[in-house]
């Protein structure tokens, strides 16, 4: 059979920075901290074509992707991460004449998480994963790693919370007693979706529930599915003794992550996303920002 | 050409309920109340097909979108719900052997409002219609209309407001004081969508604008697209207010319906649901039934 | 704390059909034939509503899908409708006052498949179940399940394929030799999404598997992850000599069922749809039917 | 009223690059080439937030929106780009604070198309445009634009259509006649999605219908909503000669650029990438780049 792909390309001699499959669902067995995870994960896996040639072995990508993440059914893998490094390198081996080679992962990730510690029941988040593996002309690979972890929190706005204290006030005097100058007021509150992605380099390690926790922390509250009569209440004082705009929880995660991250390099880029799915508008309210570890630990905020 | 569709089904001679397409995008023209919209339309078109016909002449499914929709550019139609019932009548005309006809459309829609009139602005909202055509062994054809609408407002929750109350109290005892009584407290609130369909005989007219006056009276506020910082606390205030369970919020709407639309017959079919993206947790909670309009006038209910 | 639920509703004292959760995701446990697989499922789960009662108990709702749903992961439950049965009874229960439950699942699903032993790797599915109980006035409870599935696979057009095969003849004439009456032609094809759901009484069994291979035999010809260059060839031309278009996709799978699923009663509800995303379109094609498999049965059909 | 947002933030003082609105929904009327069209616009609207501010004024953003973008219901404006430009500038007037503004917005598109003239109806495609503005130190703002287009149309493999050859012919010995040599050959075909983006200086201009050109006429074939028999034969026989590969579709969308956009200048950034919905497989198939037109002209591909 004549190889159509290895032939030239009729028209447009250009490289081509990347080919290759998408929207392919698999199951990937992970064990982490004592337990076992089924994930079905998203892959996006490719790699860059040069510009003699007519098209990209893409089967090879389809076989990398059974061969490594099908057998995690009988052999689990250690994290998400782990496997896209290994189906990078995996790729720039089957493509010999690529030089660049993606895979970006994402997945439902199941914690069992409570209020109390007997109404825990299995939250979801999402997982995101990515290796970029780059061949030098030597032949040596080198490999850069990024996770992430997306959590649905819930954040109150502290704007609405003052403007409403100031127009109750006015119909009930009685606020204006110093005795309840902290009683937390009505404002709007609403689901916020936030997301933390550090880009490290292959050797560093970084744990995806403590990219949950970091979040989860910056958020007014958190949520949770099983929530009693009396725990509905204490979320719902929690976020109103912490309400922040988008603008908060992006600044107060970032500030959070040299402690929490001691190990991880100055060189880590954080890439972090909040967005509150506003209750009092039909659209979103949204904050982003992207910046190294090293400026996080060595910028003089207070 | 032979025509395949024609010819008899190779197994299975079996009569078939729907054969048509969908997804089908089109830009509609309506004028309305003075003015012109375009409304963009997924459409679903299809009509049923005899067991001794192998298949249906789909192209002329197209076809008919074509010189119905496509010509309102030039000339607009009356409402989506008219277009749907001439696409049904249509449909029986070009396909001779079917009995049944199908027209599904949904499209987004824009009203301005706001909370003063200095401050309206559009506002997004859905419409949904459907026309179902009937032909009877005598050939009459006889139609029945569907129409409705969705709109995003806003509800605070009524039970996690008295178990706040509660709670506060025990910390802040000025709350037990009857001059704040009524003082609104805390509460979880959260976009709520809320969806009022009604299925109608063909003679009988029902305004879309209408059925979202019925539903964003029902929540317990509606939301807008520009709230300058009184506004916004005016918003929660009317929310806080007026708190609502997705039980409320459908049993209101369904209670208004008789005094809101006054000539629609009894036989109209109401279908209603709601939902809510509570903040507090990551899933939502809904609502439905379904009614008559003479159920609803003759119900003794308080 | 005061019971706000159990209050009489403020207005519109009317009892309503369905009230509940939806949207919330919950990892599934299933032993089955032999593997354990994960399923993340999405359930809405609701009982109806007391014209008498302001609001349902919905933390009932989710702590019910804690106890069932996520002990399966350490306990792994028979199936996915099994699961939906036992949440179905176990929510009359909790909810005393409602005399109908309704448990609505759905789940990606995936399978080892391949064009041959030694290319199979996994391919994704999607899983649905639902169970609906009721209590009669005597206080006994009686259940409904569902239980269905979806698979994407190809058709390819027969009315273009013969269109084809008309313009090509005219321009290269030697197509018109009796040795190459069966040629395969050019024709568009494309892929084709198909569920089947079987509503059964409760003590009837269907295996998902087994719709799945019923609905693959009915396309053109099922779709593949892994196919090194002669197997893309051999799915070609599998399609291409079983061009269907959605109408035949549904009537030989509807066909198929009485030889497939002998011992499902007659009483069973068979509900199918097909969708091809037809390639020379920017829009879908469907057909969907309702019978049961007395009438598919007891029906002439050769 | 106290103004929250002027404050300082209470933790984590660092400057964030993008605070803003998104998902938000407005109607956008557009003079175009003779005719009006409506389009519904999704907005992303977003500054960059000084690091001694704790919160952007998003009420702001929405009434740029509305000012801007509801007033062409009365005074349509010139295009997509030159109404987000418009929104960049006005954004830094409002923000002092801000240094960077940033408008994407998306919207469908409808335009007349069709096999011949009298088949033409409205096909669908998608519209981009981002306008991003920058203030310098001494108070200049300059502008980047970008604008694109996605269109769906149809590719056929080459490399399934050569291995089909081969198997065939040994099936049908009368294939390897010289006659024979141009046969169109089956092989797999589907949608396609591809997206041309350019990013240009204020000044310069791009049409969208000219991108939806340039798109089309690199895939297989473009494909329209009205095919009669003889038309849907004339679409699948363009296909099939003209088979490409995600690759080949990319390259000769890229090399046509420079003949197509004469006037665009060198500095263009070209973004381009294509999505083919394998019928053959349940994934996709994707290629992308990204180069500028200056490269695109003086590479010296044959």
């Amino acid at each position: 059979m004549r190889d159509i792909h290895a032939t030239s390309p009729d028209r447009g001699r250009l490289r081509l920075r990347s080919v290759g499959i998408s929207g392919i669902r698999k199951p990937l067995t992970v064990q982490r901290r004592g337990g076992t995870h089924t994930l079905a994960v998203t892959f996006h896996v490719a790699v860059d074509l040069p510009s003699e040639r007519k098209g990209s072995d893409l089967s090879r990508n389809a076989e990398i992707l059974a061969e490594v993440v099908d057998e995690t059914a009988t052999r689990p893998t250690e994290s998400l991460e782990s496997a896209c490094s290994h189906l990078a390198r995996e790729l720039l081996v089957r493509h010999p004449y690529a030089n660049e080679a993606s895979v970006e992962a994402s997945a439902e990730y199941f914690l069992r998480q409570g209020i109390s510690e007997e109404k825990r029941s299995f939250e979801d988040y999402t997982l995101i994963a990515q290796a970029d593996a780059l061949r030098d002309p030597s032949g040596a690979v080198s490999l850069t790693r990024t996770i992430g972890a997306e959590a649905v929190g819930m954040t109150a706005c502290p704007c609405a919370m003052e403007t409403c204290r100031d127009q109750l006030t006015a119909e009930f005097p009685q606020l204006a007693s110093p005795e309840l100058k902290n009683l937390p007021m009505i404002t709007h509150n609403q689901r916020n979706r936030t997301r933390l992605v550090f880009q490290l380099p292959e050797t560093a390690e970084v744990e995806a529930d403590d990219l949950i926790g970091a979040i989860e922390a910056a958020q007014s509250s958190p949520t949770y599915a099983i929530l009693k009569r009396g725990d509905e209440a204490a979320v719902v004082l929690q976020a109103h003794r912490h309400p922040k705009f988008v603008e908060d929880v992006l600044r107060d995660l970032l500030a959070s992550l040299p402690e929490r991250f001691p190990s991880a390099p100055d060189s880590t880029v954080v890439v972090a996303s909040t967005v509150s799915e506003e209750s009092i508008h039909k659209y979103n309210v949204e904050a982003s920002h992207e910046v190294t570890l090293g400026e996080l630990r060595h910028s003089s905020s207070p």
